[in-house]
């Protein structure tokens, strides 16, 4: 109990010296609230699938990264002309493989981007940046958490000229968001929107009836044919698109009524990691913590 | 003991009456020994990548599926027009998560294909035959095992207009085949090569000699950008190129002496699962052999 305290009271102390340390950073990425919608229709009719791929006259390199532990996907997304890379929900226990990987693709990282608090991990933003100096951590304004830059719905976080657009999907969190690449046809769901499923809704300010509706509105609202990339799959799934979320999820294609029903009794144990996760990911990692903090919270994951 | 030979007695039989029981399934798939390679550079031209996607105008629907226990990857392609797919290199465990996804996506499925006779897990190949009647299985002839159709270097697997080409890569198995798809720039290259690694050379007729050849000759001779798909990555990595595997296989960029060094003292376990995996894989699967012994086999695996 009173590591907790401790943890409460360093998250709060850090996170105000972030926050004042840090407001150039936000200034650093090009935003663009009112993004251009009709522009983006235009791109679609260029979509071409990527994945992994280096050199391609997409202009995207693209590679979905998984930790068998908490079943969690980081995603790396970069521009081939310019070199320039984001992450998407790095682990803390794998952000060497994913410096390393970085290196070996001679990237220079930008942006370590969460979609929301995680609760089930912590994540590696702090710890890539300190394994790669210079990146930026990125969170939503509406997490409520710690970060360089924090974004808002209709934002656009952009790697050269890889793009992507911020869309507000919470009711697993309050502060979740989707990111939507228009013109590889992709979005990151987070834990908004699962392969055949979704994000729990019982913890850390959850509503099943706002996940609903945010899924509805801002993912399934895209072109069917958008691939959807999850912050999770439990059956080694790696991806879904929008038609077959339609057709296919058993809950999200239910009724409003029935879905808040099935949510409100799932019956999920406590995630395992939440008390040591929460406190980290609230300031983007441990290694925004003071060094004993972080070691101790560590060794308690 | 006496359960060892009274399996190699039932592989012995059941991969005999295979044989004679399906001369017909080898003229089921459209094979084409001495492919035109000139052919296939101009198809690179086009060259697009495609990961997951539905209703891409590359044609090409394409899912990657991990098996978290043995670290297997399972490959789900299909033609998006005809509707036409193969599975790469299924795991019997999630034989079931397989059929769904295909019953989902509205496939019809042609062929179950392994890229050799596996030693770590089982292959789904006989339990999907039984859970998607129709579907034919198919082995490399040099690797010794029975199936419906057995392939050689140079034949082409086609699914409507995706079409794989069968590379001889022996030296982990002296029956293992990489499989390429020219037209979208990707091979499975099973367990010849691994993201940053290749696979063991001290069982099931392994030599390094001849695995660093096959992978130097036929894998490492293709396109740089064309993306390499194993059969497993125990680190989370999904897929990687020729150029990185060229530029960063810390075996691989070494010398033939060094590497067959290396291999040579590599001091790995055992494979937990051989002793139920390969009289299984020889045969294809479980389901390949009477439902007593397969039942026994499963229990023991």
């Amino acid at each position: 109990m009173a590591t907790t305290v401790r943890l409460l009271w360093a998250v709060r102390r850090v996170g105000t010296c972030y926050q004042s340390a840090s407001p150039a950073a936000t200034r650093a990425i090009i935003t663009n609230r009112y993004y251009n919608l009709y522009h983006l229709r235009e791109l679609n009719t260029t979509t071409i699938m990527a994945s992994g791929f280096v050199g391609s006259n997409s202009g995207l390199l693209f590679r979905q990264l998984f930790d068998r532990d908490s079943c969690t996907y980081t995603y790396l997304l970069a521009d081939t002309a310019t070199k320039e890379a984001l992450l998407i929900d790095p682990v803390i226990e794998l952000a060497q493989r994913d410096a390393t990987l970085i290196k070996q693709l001679k990237l220079n990282l930008k942006y370590v981007v969460n979609t929301h608090v995680h609760a089930d991990h912590i994540t590696g933003s702090g710890m890539l940046k300190k394994l790669v100096p210079g990146c930026v951590s990125v969170l939503s304004e509406a997490s409520g958490g710690d970060a360089d830059l924090k974004v808002n719905p209709g934002d656009v976080i952009k790697v050269g000229a890889v793009e992507l657009e911020v869309r507000a999907t919470p009711g697993h969190t309050a502060g979740c968001v989707t990111f939507v690449d228009h013109a590889h046809g992709m979005a990151f769901t987070g834990d908004a929107l699962l392969i055949g499923g979704c994000g729990r809704t019982d913890f850390q300010e959850g509503n099943p009836e706002t996940l609903y509706k945010a899924v509805h509105s801002q993912i399934l609202t895209l072109p069917d044919q958008y691939l959807l990339y999850p912050a999770h799959d439990y059956q080694g799934l790696t991806v879904t698109s929008v038609k077959e979320e339609k057709e296919n999820n058993p809950r999200l294609t239910k009724s409003l009524t029935e879905f808040v029903e099935i949510m409100n009794n799932l019956g999920l144990p406590y995630p395992r990691k939440i008390d040591v996760s929460l406190p980290a990911n609230k300031v983007c990692g441990l290694y925004s913590l003071p060094d004993d903090l972080a070691a101790e919270l560590q060794k308690a994951s």
